[in-house]
């Protein structure tokens, strides 16, 4: 607590679960029902401040998150359990927060963060319970060239191929730690650890590796798709239902 | 095909999952969207008649089914794989045909049932995602306590003291052939087959095994409870989004 003009500022650090189906997203926008507004509305109800929160992942309308990181900054002096359950109290069903921490810095969620993991969930079977959850492609895709081709993807590339067309970010560039397809029983994971993620990115790379999985492209051509920097060389963008924010990482050191 | 003054009535079983959350249970009511009504609805878009179709079980609100199976008569000579595409075209999307059967004798899908199976899933903790499917009780129960209180369930009971109070059934007696409670890393799931089931049936006996899990009760005082024929020594209904009705068995050679 040292180094700060303002004195008592508390840095609060929350993770959240939220079901994103009838959310339009993450971020603030007028007149839609946004995660951030609701986490907002809640925090004005709790403590009678207008706090503005800021969210490591924008996750789009639909996508699920289970460990989204929030951030604000706050005088009041409500301990963290307090937080917890007040928020918790003044949140609606579809969000929730699961942990609340304070750090003893600055903390800022989106700027701090090191990586973020996302998992696209692909049904094996058309399903009515748990629609909301997981994407049927109505095709048969075999995982081993779609493992084969996500190793493509892990170091550094730039992501253009793969980023939604006139999306505003100059810079594409991302380093891919981790990729993994893991099957169940009822359907297939595909699972992705990047230090950043551009609009729709996830969703573009999932509708690319169906395309191996069903033969329509090798596993190598991956390869070639990164290399071009051209969106229209991907495959579709597959619907926002399947993908869930897993976990955002941060430096124990520098956050 | 023999026996009947009708000719070429033919008698269709469906077998349908759906997700009870945002229905008023199975059965037609007047100004209320019912899963009866849904496939009726289908039916007459389908092959432009009013046709009364039987379900086996009647689900209630917020109820789910992974296998209710309906039957019906119809004239209509369209083949099986054209109804089963065909409603499915009709019905929205919390109500899907998986199975479409055609029977070679007159089949009513209630009275024909010899054995129906519901499942009840208890969530081990508050979640968000998935939470139409299961209940979080917000205590901790112990599995075994409730495996053997189970056990007193089996054979042909008056379940009385299981059934919503005040409703107009005058046999309670039922037979029931399995229990069975199994636990995942992230629920515990009960599942119970019947000859038949009373109104809120289910739900009542897991909220009475609850009480033996958490301590409450002693496993034996199920057998006190059924001997009482009282619905107030039982437990609480517990909420219906944990229940769905898994499969209806008939029998082979008499349905």
């Amino acid at each position: 607590m040292t180094q700060h003009s303002e004195k008592n500022i508390r840095f609060i650090k929350l993770t959240l679960e939220y079901d994103g189906s009838d959310f339009s997203g993450w971020q603030l926008q007028p007149n839609c029902r946004t995660v951030q507004r609701e986490i907002e509305i809640a925090l004005k109800a709790l403590i009678h401040e207008d706090v503005r929160v800021v969210g490591a992942g924008r996750t789009d309308a639909g996508v699920h998150a289970l460990g989204q990181v929030v951030s604000f900054r706050t005088q009041n002096l409500l301990s963290l359990s307090a937080f917890e359950r007040g928020l918790n109290v003044f949140l609606p069903e579809d969000v929730r927060v699961v942990r609340t921490e304070e750090m003893d810095r600055p903390f800022d969620a989106r700027r701090h963060a090191v990586g973020r993991t996302y998992r696209y969930v692909i049904s094996k079977q058309h399903r009515v319970v748990g629609r909301q959850y997981a994407w049927y492609p109505r095709m048969v895709v075999s995982l081993e060239p779609m493992r084969r081709a996500a190793e493509y993807l892990l170091g550094e590339h730039d992501f253009t191929s793969f980023c939604k067309s006139n999306s505003s970010s100059d810079n594409v560039v991302s380093r891919v730690s981790d990729v993994r397809w893991d099957e169940t029983d009822e359907d297939l994971r595909f699972e992705i650890t990047a230090v950043r993620f551009f609009r729709h990115m996830v969703r573009i790379i999932v509708g690319t590796l169906l395309e191996v999985g069903c033969g329509k492209i090798s596993p190598e051509e991956i390869k070639e798709i990164i290399g071009a920097r051209d969106r229209s060389r991907a495959g579709p963008t597959v619907p926002s239902r399947g993908l869930f924010l897993v976990r955002v990482d941060y430096d124990v050191v520098n956050f």
